[in-house]
């Protein structure tokens, strides 16, 4: 009986709302949902002169708790607590004036999703790194869409937009999941509305949308059910420290204080020393994370309570409406790093599974580790950041295989060396290992377009420890540096149907390319089938002569991988590695397939990682 | 009247001893002291069959607590208990069996050493490190000491002895406190009766000794007294991980054990990672710690609980004896981790006060952080070391001043990256930092004999954080490489009354000399007198253009310190350190003396490190 007047209520409200909409511009978030941790939520409403109103609702169960004006007449804030005994339902909110018509929107409180989201993206995964614009064109209704900021679709140039969106990666899931992977990360799908370089997707001009050009929010949640259909996960790429020029709150801002203001333009100093360093002065520390990442990109004020609540909601909204599983954080250093240690427990309470790992672009381990949990960091400051962007490896097996030789502490040591020090770790299996992404030099050119070497990589890539990540065409060779950085932002050729070649079918790969193609497929399917490549332990040797052994291994089974950063073959003995491989008199290579009948002494081509799978 | 008693006892005692020595060939430590925190000592006793005989003792609190008999029959080790109550004095061990005479050692407790001792050497002193064979030659009867096994004494060759001596060293100290030094570290003085290269002092024959081509422990108690009326300290440098080869514990070993044993002669891999590498096998960590650092110094083996209280009992008793006031830990990363975290407390509950600093020569903040106390290494692991020697500021230093160009990450950035990373320690002023030491190239050498270089450098060492140590001859411009580190070992000029000049004084200088010499000594001065360069708080800011700016600042004054790493005068602007400046408008340099009537902008030549004292 109760629930029939609130029905009558909403779609009255829903009337109301349909005839007063111009003028009330967006409540954001939409719609919450009911029994969740986060049930305090504030409402960000936009309208011209929306502060000169009162605010109504009623709802059981749910408590307008205060209602917030702020610099700008345009804005109010309200904070509604949506208590434990609230049902799904709609209800109308109420803006009054004395002598005006009043303003209602209908607000909308969901059950629950009940299906898969928020799983976490483990190392038991293989990431897949996507810039849609870039992947494939699964809909070219979209390419252009009217009245956006940038108009033109050109895939000849770098900057411009190529037309590649969701129903392009949809498309491909099954070319995906045949590669090995299980986990897809695309850079941000959220509405970009800039004139210039709108495709790159880290100037957000939106919170809660998806960007019409890459498809629509139900479209986003349906690749996130594909995904999950097939037992793979999806990462939202998050920025917490900008927003594009034209977001609609940096438009019409609630407060001076929304974006950091500076007198004169000011960019960041880009100098994550700045953040840990116990030296450090305030002023460079203030340029550090206040100044701008980039003229089109405002940085916004962490420190601003409203804007707080603002972002953490939405990242929780795209999770519990979409069914995302983990999240990427742009930029990691340059935020406010009490804001992001209350944004990661925030998180992680809603959501204890899901998995987090943010950008840390920087040369040396203390400048990585200075960032992720439960280190010493600001003694006794907890970031909350459970894993970052493994730059430190990257760079380690850069100079594995570039070393002009293997000496005390060049060539294949890097490697050694650097996973030795995970020691200063919570937990380094979280971090994400990578051989390139969208912002470094694709690696095949790093090494030279040498296919030993990069075969190597891509052995030691998906057998070390962490989430290894592959950028999209890394299976295809593709190459490029990333200064300008377009250039590693090619596209995947095939995913246009244009396309003279369609490099997702093995017709269309060349034999190089397909070669190389289901080395990889075999490597990430042994991955995806032997948990000894997942959760197994990690025993490193010393390196000798440029050659670095190491083992996985659990109760299941035992894999030796021989890596040989030698420009000449070798042949080593393995009396030395006795702790692993006792019990074991011979192996298999994982990737040939190959028998060895004895494993006391092993044969390494130059440039090449063994993976052997020991047998008794 | 109890008193009595025990006088005719020890005069007895004594008589006794006289005739039974020959058997009885000696008891370790030769005496301890009533009323200290580490009261349960552990005599070694040695003579032929010595364990066959029975031991006695009675002396009012003082219990025998228990005879441990070893594998070799020359051996036994006494427990003995010192309790609150026992008083000064001496008694006798009686070692008896059926048949035979009594053997009687006469054991004597001391009143405490009330002298000054265990000071600590901190971040207030400048610590000038010596190898005594190579300073001066202060007594010339004891150069070539009849029955030891090195027997030559050859000036002219880089492994022989010398002749320099610890009377040497006494003769000089008030021109190194002249100088400005308010510590001094000798590599080690006990006796090394090793027949070759016996001059480094790291392969020790004796614990309880001092190397008669030195002096003797009453000379080397001198020393310490010397120190301690002139206001200085003196460091002692301790080797837990190796022994010489004719050590007399290791000529006739007590047990098998006492030194690790290899089937055949196997080096330390030399991989510091090896002891804190998460996935570190343990064949490697093994050969690390038990491998032999050189066949002519014998791995001891730090588990075995005799040797553990022998080489801890010996260190106790130097501070006892002499008034020691810190030690430096040879080659720390070797020893057995567990034994000496449990030593460091040890020698931390007898004197609070002491310093300890381990040597840590490895490349890496995370390779050298891992040593020290109170970081993430082995989770919960506390090694107790306070302080390290700081290779990562030597080789930032090197870097800073050497740089082909000033980049993004090169050059005097690299000073500012290995400082920021200071978070990582519990407390980085424990550090020890330096240019040289008598393991690596002199810093005159490394920086290309670029005198403007050299003064940029020690004038940062002086201004820096953390502990400051110069070798003998840094203020001599003394040059060579490391390879062959006897090169970086010449005599000072003038240690020896034959040399033709004598470069501890003016006269002995030459121009450029005395000009080095001034200006190091103005600066360690102005570092004694001022607790600013002592325990005031350093500020960096990042490097702007190859220019390095920092500040130490407390209560009473403040410095800016700029450092131009290039090779070409600048003037900077100072506007950005507002932080520090504020309330300043003038200076004075401190090495000039110039003034400043602003400092809005400061002139900078080449390759200089300002110290500039702001003024208001």
């Amino acid at each position: 009986m109760k629930r029939m007047v609130f029905l009558l209520a909403t779609m009255w409200g829903l009337q109301a709302v349909a005839q007063q909409l111009p003028k009330l511009e967006r409540i954001e978030p939409a719609n919450w949902w009911v029994g969740m941790q986060y049930h305090q939520i504030q409402l960000i409403v936009h309208g011209a002169g929306i502060a000169t109103r009162s605010v109504q609702m009623h709802y059981p169960g749910v408590q307008l708790l205060q209602v917030h004006p702020v610099e700008n007449p345009n804005y109010l804030f309200i904070d509604l607590d949506i208590t434990a005994s609230a049902l799904p339902g709609t209800f109308p909110i109420i803006f009054s004036k004395k002598g005006e018509k009043d303003l209602i929107y209908t607000y909308t409180l969901r059950a629950r999703n009940n299906g898969i989201k928020a799983q976490g993206v483990t190392s038991k995964d293989l990431i897949y790194l996507i810039m849609p614009d870039r992947f494939a064109n699964g809909d070219v209704t979209n390419d252009v869409v009217k009245g956006m900021a940038e108009t033109t679709l050109q895939r000849d140039s770098m900057y411009d937009r190529h037309g590649g969106d969701i129903q392009g990666v949809i498309d491909h899931l099954d070319y995906l999941k045949d590669l090995g992977v299980t986990a897809v990360w695309l850079t941000p799908v959220v509405t970009n509305d800039e004139p210039h370089a709108s495709y790159h997707g880290y100037a957000s001009t939106e919170n809660y949308k998806i960007d019409p050009r890459y498809g629509s929010n139900e479209l986003y949640k349906k690749l996130a059910d594909a995904l999950h259909q097939r037992g793979m996960k999806l990462i939202q790429d998050l920025v917490h420290n900008h927003m594009g020029s034209n977001h609609w709150t940096v438009l019409d801002k609630p407060a001076k204080d929304w974006v950091h203001q500076w007198p004169t333009y000011t960019r960041s100093n880009f100098r994550e020393q700045t953040i840990y360093d116990p030296y450090g002065a305030k002023a460079d520390k203030k340029i550090m994370t206040d100044g701008w990442f980039d003229r089109h990109m405002p940085d916004m004020n962490e420190n601003n309570p409203y804007l707080q609540k603002y972002i953490t909601q939405s990242h929780i909204w795209w999770v519990e409406y979409a069914g995302v599983d983990g999240f990427r954080l742009d930029t990691y250093a340059y935020n406010d790093a009490d804001f992001m240690a209350a944004w990661g427990k925030t998180i992680k309470t809603e959501y204890p599974q899901i998995s987090i790992f943010g950008e840390t672009l920087v040369h040396g381990m203390p400048n990585q580790v200075a960032f992720t949990q439960g280190n010493t960091v600001h003694r006794g400051f907890n970031t909350e950041l459970p894993g970052v962007t493994d730059y430190q490896l990257l760079w380690a097996i850069s100079d594995a295989l570039n070393a002009k030789e293997n000496s005390w502490d060049d060539g294949v040591v890097r490697l050694y060396n650097t996973l030795a020090s995970d020691y200063q770790y919570q937990d380094p299996t979280r971090n994400v290992v990578f051989l390139d992404n969208h912002d470094v030099s694709r690696f095949y050119s790093v090494i030279g377009e040498n296919t030993a070497k990069y075969k190597a990589a891509l052995a030691w890539l998906l057998t070390t420890r962490g989430v290894p990540e592959i950028y999209y065409g890394t299976e295809l060779m593709m190459k490029n540096f990333s200064n300008p950085d377009g250039l590693v932002r090619e596209d995947f050729k095939g995913g246009w149907v244009k396309d003279s070649v369609n490099k997702f079918t093995p017709q269309g790969r060349n034999s190089a390319e397909n070669s190389l193609f289901n080395y990889l497929r075999t490597l990430a399917t042994y991955r995806r089938e032997n948990t000894v490549l997942q959760t197994g332990k990690l025993m490193q040797y010393i390196p000798e002569n440029g050659v670095y052994t190491y083992f996985r291994y659990d109760s299941s089974k035992t894999l030796m991988m021989i890596m040989n950063g030698n420009n000449r073959d070798t042949t080593i003995t393995t009396a030395r590695f006795e702790e692993r491989t006792q019990g074991y008199s011979r192996a298999v290579n994982v990737i040939t397939k190959e028998n060895l009948p004895s494993i006391e002494t092993v044969a390494v081509p130059a440039y090449t990682t063994l993976v052997l799978e020991l047998r008794r």
